[in-house]
């Protein structure tokens, strides 16, 4: 799938900006953007516009973006909100090609401002020209100097030019990314800051970091997402070209989302939808800026480990033994070294010391900057570890040879190598990060990021199968919904999978229950089966464990009367064999509004509560993928013959909930189908006991 | 219990110090300490040992301790190994008091090196001196510039006095920990490093720091604890008067502890035997040394809070809902504000902002100190909020008016504040911290830290009643075992508690089974009885649902020939009533060699393994802990009539363990009771299905 996503280009390599509502004053607004960029040196033209000036910060400033009479790449906007339509069709009929608006005061903050919006939005489509923002802090490529932006972040730190790219739907977020980049000797390739995206969005930028040949690392902040297809792939494109997209989503918790809804006027979705298209597509989910940091400085720096298997050296015992506790937890393993590189390892050592991972190489040892360079050296070499930590404490006097040592034997090794030095001195750090080392300040953030490091590169493969898929699209949500009972919703299911249900016969009268106890075994099941009651055991809809007609009839009577009561519309009453059940699975098939339709696949039972265990992802599935869901629960092996139990054909389900999900993705009528329980029965087959769907008319257009 | 602890008055508050093997050079271990002591003024004489040399930086020198022919409280020894024995013996004799021994080469290196710090520890003991160490870092107390330590962590920053106290079984951890403090300008108030600990131990440090009227939270870095009920005693002596122990354990994985045991020559134990013991007593653990720094930070500077509800003031948006994700993770709730206080809000706010919780006051309210000022003086007097974050990022022309308004409205109000300042200047954290508002540099730090605040309030509380507690002390471990079947093991258990068992009848022959039969109601279960075959389901031992005479006849013959085959010693065939199972508990009593006798409740049942779900604590315990260790598990309502399941007497069930738990601590022949499964029939009953105990000779000297 394409989307007809925005060309960046004219945003972020003007060849000329021009800037309304400029100001003498660099620390105003309009002045800002002028001041950062003749302080770097801007190769093109900078217009300020500014009709009671002749001159703005030695610029030659005009009256409006038409006075100018020389074409404009972009122009920043720093006017009040009332003047801003005004500008934005000034400068179209100019020929200006993208606007960065940074003035507030449209959708995010009343009706008539985002009538306003709605204007500029179309104004600038029908021109063809960009519109980032309003209410945005605009846009920034360090590479050439344009800082669209009135941003003070980075008033206070020497900018750094490097392969880490930003989105943020929060301008504070961005700003606060940039303040934390810099302050950690992070180079950075472009930055945007999307405001209330009337024009540009998140999917927009994400797609041009993709592309943008600067761009190794995005980063990104989200609250909402309102074109999730374009989303995705944008995301995908990122991922399968070889650039993880890390990324914080507020309102993760109910608390949260309460508090987004206010903050971005958007109801923040249920969380739980968009960490499946995370979890399914690859996107990294961080917690905080800093651990975005932390992550990012290892994956600019070092490659992604081939393997579980560290290699630890250490100055301390203590900090080595807290190292392998981080790591384990973190799945790694720290296996022994091999024979060889003990070998090497011993002759290159004192006495004292054993060969052993972690590698307590004491603190004498790594003062010696000739037995421990070649220590490190031998390390280096180990064939069966996939990546290395080093852990440093102190030892500032002699960091220099230290951290010579370190970069002899570890830089450009081909294998991923993180540093640990808690009090590193500064220098020593700019010198080890030069060199392709990244030193953390204690070991969790270094476990952490290597942890995701992992994630990374299994998520690149599999963004590459991914990017064929033809993704079902969303759909409006629906105006007016019809249920069906268990007995018609079935018919779906079997017309478009093989999953298995109960022997049943459906009845209308209580003579015809005796029938069907010879065509049935028993224990038996009794359903009654009325769209105008879903949840049937609450209101004596099921009676379980029927043996002998006289009881059977009596009950399909009971059901009668109860609909009668009740004036239900009745599909009948349904009788179904029973079998003892070991386990219970919960399947759903739903539609999300933004990203499409979707299978949930949970354990059930009485427990569901207590201890969720369930999965997500986005239509259409392979076989394959419905399989990894499955196996993906914690309770998996229970499914799977754990300890003596029944072991169901895993693989043959996967197939039919596949099968069916193709087919509900693909016929808009069906908003819809929930199969609870799917039972595990304790002879091994696995049966739908109960399903309802949820239709709604084939012409609702939502 | 009081356990008979070193006094370690004299180890940092030393009138006099002399160090042996002193030093010129103020950079050698035999010189560090002089040169840190003068340099900051230690009132004390100093008196440098060194047979060499008539003066040592620029004090007067003596050849050995015995020749100072003045009172020496404290000997710093800083020489080979091979002399340290003569020098001690030469310092007992002169009297002093108390020695830190830093040299290395004793009973972390060899067996001879053992058996020369065992002779260190009895001369000491017998002459009523201190030891500390060999083969450790030393102690410091910075109130009165005791610097017994050659650490280089204190060289490169302004020693600040407070209240933190650490203690350490490792050097080096012990040196990062005072790098991180004084670089986060956290003051200090004594330092313990304890190395191989032939006479003070981390306990008996702890018990000092306790006491110690300068220190006010505790940090404490362990990889082994061998005086178990020492540490228990000193841990709660600290958090009863109020001193909460933040503690770092190494080897909390397989791995760490693999590596641990290589590290310091002692197994380290298995992880969960030390958990069980911080969680009972209320020692907060921590994972990493920033980690306790954030904890440590706010718990100095400000009080518990005393509810969950907290108050979110930002000044970004998207930080303010990153804060109530984070809040609500870790337990808390953001509720409204009340009335009162949404009007005051209110009337100090400009029109476009709303009085909600997370309250984001936006970066322009912040920027203007009169409104803001306002705004947080209405905040602080909200009654329902028992603490306030408060999020800011950057402002940095503005720092100094916003901390004055935050000082004013929040230090000194009695409740907790937390501030969270990305990119804040050096200098207002100092200001901020210095009116006692501890700033952190991100989100997660700071919800962290507040996190375990709350588990400190509520661990003083249960300190003060556990300080009574007459605890069970360990035993050797024991040479010889017998084990006893579950008939034999049942009459233990019935005559101390009143754990119900299944109605039963144990026989010796066929033909009783018969008469069985008539006493009990079938369908039973049938269970070979020997102390030669504890699991009995995998040979043939155990057969279920038996209901005719004949089978069950002749499955009473066939477990006869199995133990007869097997030369199996016999306490018959047990018959016993089968009852429905909703749920399985598993209950162990073992004893600790180093914390004493425990129990162990874990959910049982096929899924143990998958999700496991258990608790563990040493004995005696009251009803009412066994309740809470009880209603503690995930899934404690699955036997408290979640949904319609059957509803367990868990105070009676409580009851009957702590009761069977306290007789069991009191009977040392007793080494295990295992009761497996302990289950919740679907008629609401706990049943002990299965038991197996292991005693040891009365005389058995472990």
């Amino acid at each position: 799938m394409t989307h007809a996503f925005k060309t960046l280009d004219v945003l972020l390599n003007p060849q000329s900006i021009a800037v309304v509502g400029a100001s003498s004053n660099p620390l105003k607004i309009g002045g800002r953007p002028i001041a950062y960029m003749k302080k770097l040196g801007y190769a093109g033209q900078i217009y300020p516009i500014n009709p009671k000036a002749d001159m703005v910060q030695g610029l030659q400033a005009y009256p409006s973006l038409s006075a100018i009479g020389a074409p404009v790449d972009l122009a920043i906007v720093a006017a009040a909100a009332a003047s801003v339509e005004d500008i934005l069709r000034d400068g179209i009929a100019a020929g200006v090609k993208a606007f960065v608006v940074f003035s507030s005061g449209f959708g995010e903050y009343s009706a008539d401002g985002a009538a306003i919006q709605a204007r500029l939005r179309q104004m600038c489509e029908a021109a063809g020209a960009l519109l980032l923002g309003p209410n945005c802090l605009g846009a920034i490529n360090i590479r050439n100097h344009v800082i669209a932006s009135f941003t003070t972040a980075m008033e206070d730190h020497a900018l750094i030019e490097g392969g880490f790219g930003f989105v943020s739907q929060s301008g504070a977020l961005g700003a606060y990314w940039l303040d934390m980049v810099f302050q950690r000797g992070i180079g950075v390739s472009s930055w945007i800051a999307t405001g209330n995206e009337a024009g540009i969005t998140v999917s927009d930028a994400i797609h041009h970091l993709a592309h943008d040949p600067d761009t190794r690392v995005i980063g990104c902040y989200i609250e909402d997402i309102k074109d999730g297809p374009a989303f995705r792939d944008a995301a995908l494109t990122a991922i399968a070209a070889g650039k993880p997209v890390l990324l914080i989503k507020s309102g993760r918790s109910q608390t949260g989302a309460a508090a987004a809804a206010s903050h971005t006027g958007a109801l923040a979705g249920e969380d739980a939808r968009y960490q499946a298209l995370f979890d399914q597509i690859g996107i990294v989910r961080v917690n905080s800026l800093s651990d975005m940091m932390s992550v990012a400085r290892l994956i600019l720096l070092q490659p992604p480990a081939s393997g579980p298997n560290v290699g630890v050296i250490s100055v301390s015992g203590g900090a080595g033994v807290m190292l392998a506790d981080e790591l384990d937890e973190a799945g790694f393993a720290v296996p022994p070294f091999d024979a060889e590189t003990q070998a090497r390892i011993n002759d290159a050592l004192p006495g004292f010391v054993s060969a052993n991972n972690p590698l307590d190489v004491t603190g004498s040892v790594a003062g010696d900057s000739g037995i421990f360079g070649r220590v490190l050296d031998a390390l280096g070499n180990a064939p069966d570890h996939d990546s290395f930590v080093l852990f440093i404490g102190l030892m500032v006097s002699i960091s220099k040879d230290l951290s010579e040592s370190l970069v002899r034997a570890f830089a450009n090794r081909g294998k991923q190598v993180a540093v640990v030095w808690i009090g590193a001195p500064a220098q020593v750090v700019r010198e080890l990060e030069a060199h392709g080392l990244p030193v953390f300040p204690d070991i969790p953030e270094a476990v952490h990021a290597m942890k995701i490091a992992r994630q990374i590169g299994a998520a690149r493969d599999k963004a590459h199968r991914l990017r064929g898929t033809q993704w079902s699209a969303p759909l409006p949500a629906p105006t007016t919904l019809e249920a069906r009972a268990e007995v018609r919703a079935q018919d779906f299911i079997r017309a478009q999978s093989s999953l298995a249900f109960p022997d049943q016969v459906l009845i209308q009268t209580p003579d015809q229950a005796a029938a069907a106890l010879t065509a049935l075994t028993p224990p038996l099941a009794v359903k009654l089966q009325s769209p105008d009651m879903l949840h049937k055991s609450e209101h004596g809809g099921v009676k379980l464990g029927l043996e002998d007609a006289d009881t059977l009839k009596r009950t399909v009577q009971d059901m009668l009367d109860i609909a009668n009561t009740g004036a239900l519309r009745l599909d009948g009453i349904l009788l179904q064999e029973m079998s003892p059940i070991a386990q219970e699975l919960i399947v759903g098939f739903k539609r999300d509004a933004v990203f499409g339709p979707l299978l949930l696949i949970g354990r059930g039972g009485v427990e569901v509560e207590l201890r969720p265990d369930s999965a997500m992802a986005y239509l259409p599935l392979t076989p394959d993928a419905v399989l990894d869901l499955l196996r993906g629960l914690t309770t998996a092996p229970l499914f799977d013959g754990y300890r003596g139990g029944p072991k169901g054909d895993l693989s043959g389900l996967a197939q039919a909930l596949a099968d069916l999900g193709n087919a509900f993705a693909a016929d808009p009528t069906i908003e819809e189908i929930e199969i609870n329980p799917l039972a595990l029965t304790r002879d091994g087959r696995f049966v739908a006991l109960d399903a309802l769907s949820l239709h709604r008319a084939a012409a609702d257009p939502g």
